[in-house]
């Protein structure tokens, strides 16, 4: 079973998985999710759907399968289809999954459940367990598994050759042993590639690195990544305040660190946060984005109050010059964050022709439902302001519009962008705002043409 | 000698460092850089370092330190540094790095000098280095390395590891063995943990992992990136069309890809490029923006044309209200793209308390110059449009005043907000805008009310 894909190729085995759906086909949902597709393919793939099609094919999977995925979604994902189970299924579910992994998913799952899941568990997991979950998730405490190997400076590399060929089941991404002292304090590193070129009966002392420093049990999960990236660790030991060794970390852990950082910062931008899945529900996604737009709202009705200080100076129709701000700017933002979700969608390589319909649906009901809410706010509070019912809903109507024409744009033009091979990253956000302010202005004065001057 | 510290010893160092130097006190440089610090954290303080700090701190050390320093810095410095050398010790300063690394740094320089440096090598070392350089860097050929070892899968593992024994120089980061058929074909992979915890007498083909798939030499790097980060991978095997072993890809070149699509997304977003560097010189600085800003102004103006569509509807001072968008606008792209460099600075730790003030003057520098180019080019456009001296001068030392702000605001903002515990990249932009909207409404408008109606 080959274990890797090129992009087009994983599209492709989306389409077929979701048709074999459609059409009942359980032969060749079988075939796709037992004989050509491997665990992290079936993960990508589910992270790659929306919502209803996700819960479709997670569904149709045999159970062995649906454990052997779980490890490469997602958190989110990961607690959202656990939740479902019994604490013994999701037991065995997570058996195979790293520790600091499935501290992860016991954080997101509601307390009444990791509570039983910690019930079923032997009572030296438990333990082990418990401590893992008192670390802050954002630091190295909660990055770090436990299942370190340590052996002391005295012995031969002959002994812990000997030592490590009783472990059957060493983590491929282990590259080192920990060297400690009596008192458990970290003392050194013997990676393995050393242990292989020296002779078996050299002491570890003689072959160790004690440069090496541990990283600190409450060293921030950003300083970690730093020091990773510094200093090209592929693993790196974690040790309490008193320099005892406590755990270890890898470097997948960093990774997702740092594409989570990454991400954190472009999402920002545009007042999202990281929790946002290019394929959550449109009303879930309504909700985190309409906030920041009543926020940018707040923001643009400064200026104008701004503008109407100069009553005197726009005296003629000066409602119009004050407010004309408005509308594109309610329409930059929301097409922007549209935009941002895109360009990450396309970045993390979620979004292909399969899925593009669905993605634009979603967000013309959450442009329909967020101009809607804000449009309402500005009509209102412009009666208040002039008693003028056609100015009302003038405004109202043009920033309704706009919204929905920005999440069309900004659903549409990085995706035809990339296409053509332009970065839309670069200049999606410019011909976007463009757009939303042109459109904007000639909504809003032209509807006031039409209306107020006719 | 300790390996890492946190960010804010370094930050201290970077002081003692440069403190050493203006006062001439050479013990003391030397006791920092020959005790105190390893070349990866002398590498960053020299990153974390406006330019001539940074020169001051490179022309001080001893060539052997330059030397060990090279690899952690990144392309641009590694090349800037370098081209001042000769050919020959530009070889010996590049002897430590890995292949793909000289790779990267040969296509820095100037051909002139590469072609140099190519011709003093030995022929072997030649010919890897020119196969490495006909891939494009952005691909798996350009991030891999060709020093990887091959077994055949007939032997026993006791023979691999009498082997591995005559190689004292493993890569530390290497965590397997390739393994390969007499015609070079991969066939499988023997990692270093399964090599130790299986009996010497069993074949590599007994215990390797056959399920494995090379990566194609001309994958694209972020794809290789979702790999690696889909499949948990601290190395992997890169092949030819064939399916021949070429080279090998770890997982340090891999984060660096990350770091820098994450990178290229961010600044994206304010029309910079990822060779924005923190600390690049003012008027290099002031060149790459001034473009964005140019386009910006354009955009801007489309949505002008388009209020001056509706002049009937907005007639009395219609100049006023149809210009009334721009010094906003431009305040608030000037500032976004100051904001973004901050936040990124921060981000990667390079901004501290040493550097503000370097930081902050350069940004005036740069508000000062892109505020003078695109004010005299609006005062200049309104004058033929409107052929009044006095709307020209206004519109552009509006523009101009609120440039400055922008900048002042893009730096300082984000490190106040950082030093408060807010996220400056989530709330950051809203508030800048929000300045930007304001003061530039109120200085266009405030100056339009004293000149133009007095």
């Amino acid at each position: 079973m080959p274990s890797h894909f090129e992009q087009s190729q994983l599209e492709q085995y989306s389409l077929l998985l979701n048709q074999s759906i459609l059409e009942e086909n359980f032969a060749a949902f079988k075939q796709l999710t037992e004989q050509e597709l491997n665990p992290s393919n079936l993960a990508y793939i589910i992270e790659s759907n929306p919502s209803n099609q996700r819960i479709a094919i997670w569904e149709n999977l045999t159970e062995s399968i649906q454990y052997e995925i779980i490890p490469y979604l997602n958190d989110e994902l990961q607690a959202s289809f656990l939740k479902n189970l019994s604490p013994e299924k999701i037991k065995t579910a997570t058996q195979d999954l790293e520790r600091d992994d499935l501290a992860d998913i016991l954080q997101q799952l509601p307390d009444r459940i990791s509570d039983q899941v910690l019930g079923v568990m032997t009572p030296k997991d438990r333990k082990d367990m418990e401590v893992l979950l008192s670390y802050d998730e954002d630091c190295a405490g909660g990055l770090m598994n436990t299942n370190f190997i340590s052996v002391r400076a005295n012995i031969t590399l002959e002994v812990v050759l000997r030592f490590l060929r009783r472990h059957s089941d060493l983590p491929e991404q282990m590259d080192c042993v920990f060297v400690t002292s009596r008192h458990e304090k970290l003392v050194g590193i013997l990676h393995l590639s050393k242990l292989l070129t020296h002779e078996p009966d050299l002491t570890v002392r003689e072959v160790m690195n004690s440069d090496i420093e541990g990283i600190k049990v409450n060293t921030s999960s950003n300083e970690v990544a730093h020091l990773f990236e510094r200093h090209d660790y592929v693993t790196a030991p974690v040790v309490s305040n008193d320099g005892t060794l406590v755990g270890w970390i890898t470097v997948d852990d960093v990774l997702d660190v740092i594409r989570e950082q990454a991400d954190h910062t472009v999402l920002s931008f545009a007042g999202l946060d990281e929790e946002e899945d290019t394929f959550s529900p449109a009303f879930k996604s309504s909700q985190r984005r309409a906030l920041w737009l009543g926020i940018n709202l707040l923001t643009a009705l400064f200026a104008s109050a701004c503008a109407f200080l100069f009553e005197a100076t726009l005296d003629e129709i000066v409602a119009l010059a004050v407010l004309m701000n408005l509308t594109p700017s309610m329409g930059g933002i929301a097409g922007t964050q549209t935009l941002t979700i895109v360009i990450r969608g396309l970045a993390l390589g979620h979004i292909s022709k399969n899925n593009i319909r669905w993605l634009l649906g979603r967000e013309l009901i959450v442009g329909f439902n967020n101009g809607l809410l804000w449009a309402s706010v500005i009509g209102i509070a412009v009666y208040f302001w002039k008693a003028s019912i056609g100015l009302s809903i003038i405004i109202g109507v043009a920033i309704w519009i706009n919204l929905i024409i920005a999440v069309i744009t900004g659903t549409l033009l990085p995706i035809y962008l990339k296409k053509k091979g332009i970065d839309p990253a670069l200049s999606g956000g410019v011909i976007l705002t463009t757009i939303t302010d042109v459109v904007g202005t000639f909504i809003f004065l032209g509807l006031a043409s039409i209306v107020l001057l006719s």
